[in-house]
């Protein structure tokens, strides 16, 4: 069996996450599970570095899968590329040792969200960002975020509450950037903020539950040493909103 | 009667284009009338700077409409914001004197249109770009399109075939750049070409059929010097292909 890695991108807008459901097809995965199945006329499963969740966006996704195929990594991207839906995209495959595990092997992913401050409609990104229509203190985020740097216990920031994995976690940075919006060939007059995590690996809802809680400190609602106490209290409670999928992206997965 | 002006961003993506249609209530007109005359009680007619075809988007789009209405422009801002569909959207009104025209008073228009080069599908940018898999001689280009500047009868560059008003033009300035992809937060490996044209006023279909010879040059299927030739014969069939609407973008009129 030859084993294949694969670097992925897609826009999560309609699909149902990465993971394969038994209930839809309309999964990452499924879709392209079905697909090599079909190329390569074998029951094919592939595995991601990790799941996205409904409506969050990959750019650099990785995935492998194992198959006996006569097929030359370059003839598989064009296969793939041809045949899947637009908004997949296979950007590179290659051949990998036969021990090489996509989630396993992951020793840090890197995402990003962002955020659009403005009172007015963002037509051009209204899938790729959440809009906010406050303003943000980004220096107040900045010295919220210190407190999160390092290796905790994310208990508090993680939806998932079967309480059997350990939630510690190292994140060794974390970004937090103006940038002016550049929807289209425009340079926009809306604010845009990015978020970048860089970590060991981010638990279910984490970077999304951190964000949240950061935009609550950026507009006026937590004081930044706030972090500190939630961290501590392990209590998902006690930390910020879940901010919308549509502004997160899976941007690197490194090994 | 009042005359309120507005600014306009449309994604063009899931539209007839702008101009209203017996045929269909699919057209950003059509769209923006239903909701104006619901809005005032009365028919309003809103009047565009100019049709866009369908599939093309709109950065900075304008028009106008007269109304016996107590509404403030910024009440009429939110309003239609709030009822529009997400891929319409209001940036500005202003009240403006009775006599002001959004078509017959403009008095030049700016376009772009981005190209990107890859071999590789471009899940984000699939409805903002022209994917292009050859590479691109810009500096060919740009010699080629100095032939554009200035006034000519650009016949031989519209679709329009009844020919009773006037094909005469003057395009001020053509700008061709290389930018880097940022879809979403990533700089993109892919190469992108981003032309924009500023004139007096473009025909129907100009803005990309001039786009589509250009890169023509630019993939060495013309020489520079034979957009002189395809000026002199005003015949559609000298020029290039006319380039997908997706790439297109109406961004500011000027009056």
């Amino acid at each position: 069996m030859r084993n294949f890695k694969l670097i992925l991108q897609y826009e999560g807008t309609r699909y149902q996450g990465w993971q394969r459901q038994e209930s839809t097809d309309n999964t990452i995965q499924g879709k392209l599970e079905a697909l090599l199945t079909k190329m390569t006329g074998q029951k094919v499963e592939i595995q991601g570095s990790g799941r996205t969740d409904a409506g969050v966006h990959a750019l650099g996704q990785v995935a492998n899968f194992h198959a006996d195929t006569e097929m030359e990594p370059q003839e598989i991207l064009e296969y793939m590329n041809r045949y899947l839906p637009e908004d997949i995209g296979v950007i590179e495959v290659r051949e990998v040792s036969e021990r090489f595990h996509s989630r396993l092997n992951a020793k840090g992913k890197t995402y990003c969200y962002r955020v659009i401050c403005s009172t007015l409609p963002d037509v051009f990104d209204r899938r790729f960002a959440h809009i906010l229509t406050e303003t943000v203190d980004i220096q107040a985020m900045r010295r919220a975020s210190e407190y999160l740097l390092g290796t905790h216990d994310f208990k508090a920031f993680t939806s998932n509450k079967r309480g059997k994995k350990s939630t510690v976690r190292t994140i060794e940075e974390i970004r937090i950037e103006k940038a002016v919006s550049t929807s289209m060939c425009m340079q926009g007059a809306a604010d845009e903020i990015l978020f970048t995590f860089r970590g060991n690996g981010f638990l279910y809802h984490m970077v999304r539950i951190i964000t949240g809680t950061l935009l609550e400190v950026g507009t006026n609602k937590r004081r930044p040493e706030e972090i500190k106490d939630i961290l501590a209290s392990g209590s998902r409670e006690n930390a910020g909103e879940l901010v919308p999928a549509r502004g997160l992206a899976l941007m690197e997965v490194r090994y």
